[in-house]
């Protein structure tokens, strides 16, 4: 743990509310050597799967031991409860709705925090500060509430593979209107086994090349590549894909080899 | 007054131009020890009456003794100035406009800040820079420009009450489309003295039931409820109020209690 | 270089992915002493000439010694390269597509970073993180990669002057809905030397007035003024003139002096 505990807030509360600012002032007050850092606070509301591909894919690049707060689709129903837990050397502070299992499988230490008599009347916030307080001052997780038991499991994103063909779906629309499907180079390349392909979406002609940069193509081009994170792109080098094709989360993009 | 001053940022520059940076820059160099936080840089613009609500529910949060600044409608002629204000222990700087005067009644501290040439052709960037650098280094209110006397008044946005109504009006819609009333728990609990009562909005069926969480009712099903900042919130679980009643700003929404 | 280096951040990466998260967690886990300062992320894809604007008005304002970081319009193409470059007492770094020479004319110090092995499959961190940390760490420009040589050059979206004539074009449209022309009030006191004028734009009746604040004129009445970045803005005094005047980036605006 850092002297100066870094704390990365990755939310749907949006840009126009108060919500983000009261949860900065709160960590603020609760911690005030932290180093607050905002991933994203416009997380589409109640969204836990892109919150967990956003979160995925930005954590690791932070200092180890930095403290991750993931604040969507917090139900504040009276059963609700938020969980800390740690993976791969950091730390996730989150409510117990399917987004922590959407990110990592299999064992963690996972503590589930107590419930707190809402003095802002935003439990988020009083889950997020207190264990931000006790983790960013340096004191182990296992100090923190009581052992979390089995979390909230979402349906993992998985694509469907057999012999020949990955059947996977959009998941992400991103700010430059590329589309990242659920299938990772690991499956792809695994299941492929180096063969011929083509990637099938809509009814647009399917692509057979995998491009290595955006520029492989010429402008206006459709092109598939892997993305930073590892999946599976629909782009148009320097244009919109998911505009052009019509794109949306959910649609069905299919990955068929020569058999 | 911490050693490391928090200064809060809540604003109507926008994502996409220069001011909120230049003045994120100007602060740091006037107080290179500040921990500077965005509250929000997308309050409509002009609209002081977002910006008000946004910082009355998120400033008790703060370490006291944070600065926060509020650069919404800043006029820019000749007359306008800014006045800086301490209340509840914290500090705000604001544009002479009304937002001060709604969000807080009665007695403050308030003085005027100096008209400054304007260097950067910003004045509110200069007038923020001046009073964060003083009172985040220490100096006190009372040390800074000149008293204020009387602040711009805004007419408070108070719902009209008699034996038996409340009648208000939606204040915001935020980023969950719920719609904010200006009908605070005090006054509903005031006036119905524990009565039945329907509350009614446009053409839609009233509601009858004071829910506690959005969870209350089912999925889809429109609720009210009093939020986190105490105020009436039409809201419906894991949906969106405002587009599916038609809701907007300054539409009337009236409780009547039964006889 | 102060003790704290201030790293000021300018992208296209948007505020819904995770590309801004990753590069500030990577820029602390190289610089914990930063303090890394978001511009904006909301600059239009590709957008350099809406980058080059933004930084152009808002770095003076950092303190000296301040690293600013453009991440607009990076191509991740095989050959693409990042360039380092100190000007007017601040570093900034950036693609080499165009995007300095659209800020700064003339001899500046730059230095062109190594292409490193894409550990994060995202090179402009990677960029980005590497001179950040050398800058931010007080070693010399000089010793940071390699003289860059001849930069990429945009095209200077500079108006065309004759002796009564001042030919210019809308380069930015403002969260007021403002219309930032690309005539600097240098050129226009220069051409014009104090004769009258007519502003003429679209179809509408010329503005023949320079107003100095936008409460020169009644609400709802069309002006013009120089901004706080020097540039002639086309307004409406609390209202929308790129929607009430049609007005979009590249659209012509003229200014025609009396003979």
């Amino acid at each position: 743990m850092p002297i100066r505990p870094t704390i990365s807030l990755t939310t749907d509360f949006g840009l126009q509310d108060y919500y983000a600012g009261a949860l900065k002032g709160a960590l603020l007050r609760a911690c005030p050597e932290a180093q607050v850092v905002d991933i994203s606070h416009a997380i589409r509301p109640f969204n836990i799967v892109q919150a967990a591909l956003v979160v995925q894919n930005a954590y690791a690049l932070f200092p180890e031991g930095s403290i991750h707060l993931i604040g969507v689709h917090c139900a504040y129903a009276p059963d609700f409860r938020f969980v800390a837990a740690k993976a791969e050397g950091h730390y996730f502070v989150v409510p117990d709705n399917g987004v922590l299992t959407l990110m990592f499988e299999g064992l963690m230490e996972t503590r589930a925090l107590p419930a707190t008599p809402s003095k802002s009347g935003l439990p988020v916030i009083e889950a997020f500060t207190l264990a931000a307080g006790h983790l960013g001052s340096g004191q182990p997780l296992s100090a923190l509430g009581t052992p979390a038991g089995p979390l909230v499991e979402r349906i993992h994103l998985r694509p469907v593979t057999t012999r020949s063909r990955i059947r996977g779906m959009v998941v992400h629309i991103d700010h430059f209107d590329n589309a990242q499907v659920n299938i990772r180079r690991e499956t792809f390349e695994r299941v492929g086994q180096g063969r011929s392909f083509a990637v099938f979406f809509k009814r647009h002609d399917p692509i057979t090349v995998l491009s290595r940069y955006y520029t492989d193509v010429p402008i206006g081009e459709p092109l598939c590549l892997f993305n930073s994170a590892g999946f599976l792109e629909i782009a148009v080098n320097m244009g919109r894909a998911a505009t052009l094709f019509g794109l949306q989360e959910e649609d069905v993009v299919e990955v068929v080899f020569e058999d």
